[in-house]
């Protein structure tokens, strides 16, 4: 948490429970931290990374809900949400699925439209956001390996998991100044700009990795604060 | 819904799902139904209606994770919510269990305290609820006998469940007007002022019921509308 | 049950639960029907009706969890697997998915190599199986319409489901007379031999499909009965 | 494993999904570890570690779908399940209450009596499980607490769980030489003869406290090895 700025908080359908989200929502506000929804396919055995093909109203509403849920502890803390930022598959999916992203948007604008999109730059999710007129935090990943048409080198694949500080921290640097990164294919990709930069808790040495990177955006004269302040 | 004026929605711990939430906040608002959350304990298999043994912080962020997720719906659909009555189980041990009554209080309070709770007369939670100047709206159920110490007849009693609409009528009219009920045994237990009357949508021919109840009780110039008009 | 002569047992991933698994075998045997399982993708809150996409390792242990388990209430009454049948999306997929199919075949050969696949006649599920030395049930869906590539129409389509008696009775004894079904734009489909006829528990007058299919297959003289009887 | 004889793999409804399942049982293979049945409550949320009021019926079929489901991956990898062991909340009560106690008995006898039963020296579960003429292993907790009147002491106390290889070492000698327990208090506890000493995998440090009781075990001549040898 002293690290970072922004926190998407799983909201019981891949993760999370209550307590959690309850601990998270006061442990965010302690730190000065954003809180963000994250809500994800009902799919705890899979941890909301695999597939699964939904009809638009289920889509809408299943987000709904979990930005729902973790706004009553928000409310209970006197906090706010920041944002909301789809997971894993539904993530992934709506980067190319204009049908799935209209779904979230429609969630987001019904709900409540002050909140910002997490989103990947040049996606089906950050156009169909914008053309909404929501705000949008276009996002790069900072532990994880890209393939040549800018989307995430799965999961599956040797080294799309990147665990080395110093190449994290090389890597952010280059997307945050340049607008690229470098595919797992060597080739340069073109992100454009970017406005947060995600660890995955889950990543090992996650707690390292936030904190170096940390330290070199700051020596590197970039400003680290919460979306909501420049979006 | 053309029968009743206060509907209790279930969250998706012991039932209910996105879509159902969201099509019943749609039909409440279409018939000025007021919405309320219907919390229980987390146990599909068992429809909430087992005892379950919580803690003071489970017990609370159960029940605000399950107020936020109606909200967010209710959020959507320009509605407000009226009311929280826990479900089954969580009801039945909050009545006579002020640890959890203060549990379930503490969470409407967190969450939004202008919401009226609904329990059962004279009741722990009752008390608990008015001591922490919540308005609380005592209920009588309909279509269930009653034991003679004032809690309801454990539904594997047989003749707990009450169908016949006749005897609903004539029960509720006598609950409302002079503040008691025949219990079981054929003894009169005294309930005092009731608020709002309950019947269960599972109980066969529940939909005559309510009518039958809606029409005796406009006939005898009681006056048929949301607890938040009066309280 | 006093109509049919097999049963698919939902094996609590998408419906079904242990208690109505033990009663439903409990029935079955009662009614000398033969039980089979009918597991499928985890996800209740779509009756696994919804496409997932799980890894190979994933598909297998998930059938051999819920096989394993409707095996326990076999055990425990006296009562033996005949079959497995995975149900809806998972049936679906496995019908055009080579991958799929060998997961589901894995599964069935690794937990016990005596139960019979009951998969659409054609399918890729139906040759894996088949070239796994597993036996086989080619099945015709008597209630559900079908396009004219031989796979079954989809449930959001209009006239997808069929309800009338009539015509359910036509089809089946086409289908297992000719082994052709005329699609939903009026082709005729060849099917081949047909060994087993499925009406959905869901479909609204289920119990008198299979009653009037029941006369009708006798009067015809096709001989009703379990088809480890004749595979 | 290689420090451990018996495992208690849980089945998915307080923990454990089909993959660990899965793998638990082929690791359990290969060092030779006799794997068993672990049942709980159908509590994801609480780890099966809070009381539920199941019916008896509930209760026996909870037990013999989760059996079967295991039994499922022992039969795919050619292993025989050794034994059942309850969990958490699910054990402490059957510790105390006979009719729980009949329940898990009638689930075993139903699903295979020759299933070794793991419970607490004198406890109701012991008593019935015997008198069923199921054979009855019974358990010394090395890292737990007790309390003077022979059952665990609640995780919620403080110190009741042991961390401390030393102590745990001390308290297994002396449970299995002379059959006492210190108890929390400073009281001896009479246990009576210990067939099988359990340590939680949830332990901190318990791959230590595994490895320092097998060394020591092995140094005091106690014969280190699965329950089904000698019962």
């Amino acid at each position: 948490m002293p690290y970072i700025t922004s926190a998407n908080i799983a909201c019981g359908f891949h993760a999370g429970d209550p307590l959690t989200m309850a601990q998270t929502i006061s442990l965010a506000r302690k730190h000065k931290v954003a809180p963000g929804a994250h809500p994800g396919f009902p799919d705890l055995l899979g941890f909301g990374r695999r597939k699964m093909h939904l009809t638009s109203e289920e889509a809408k509403n299943y987000i709904i809900y979990q930005m729902g849920a973790l706004q009553g502890f928000a409310k209970a803390a006197n906090a706010n949400l920041q944002h909301v930022k789809p997971h894993g598959a539904l993530y992934n999916m709506a980067a190319e699925d204009e049908s799935l992203s209209k779904s979230i948007v429609a969630a987001v604008k019904a709900f409540d439209s002050n909140l910002i999109v997490f989103a990947p730059p040049k996606s089906e999710l950050t156009k169909t956001a914008l053309s909404s007129r929501l705000r949008v935090a276009c996002e790069f990943f900072a532990d994880r390996a890209y393939d040549a048409d800018g989307s995430l080198a799965s999961r599956k694949q040797p080294k799309s998991i990147i665990n080395d500080a110093g190449r994290v921290v090389e890597r952010t640097l280059r997307a945050i100044g340049e607008g690229t990164v470098l595919a797992i294919d060597g080739k340069t990709v073109s992100l454009g700009k970017i406005h947060t930069v995600c660890v995955h808790g889950d990543t090992p040495t996650a707690v390292n990795l936030v904190k170096k990177l940390n330290e070199a955006l700051v020596k590197a004269n970039v400003k680290v604060e919460p979306v909501h302040n420049f979006l």
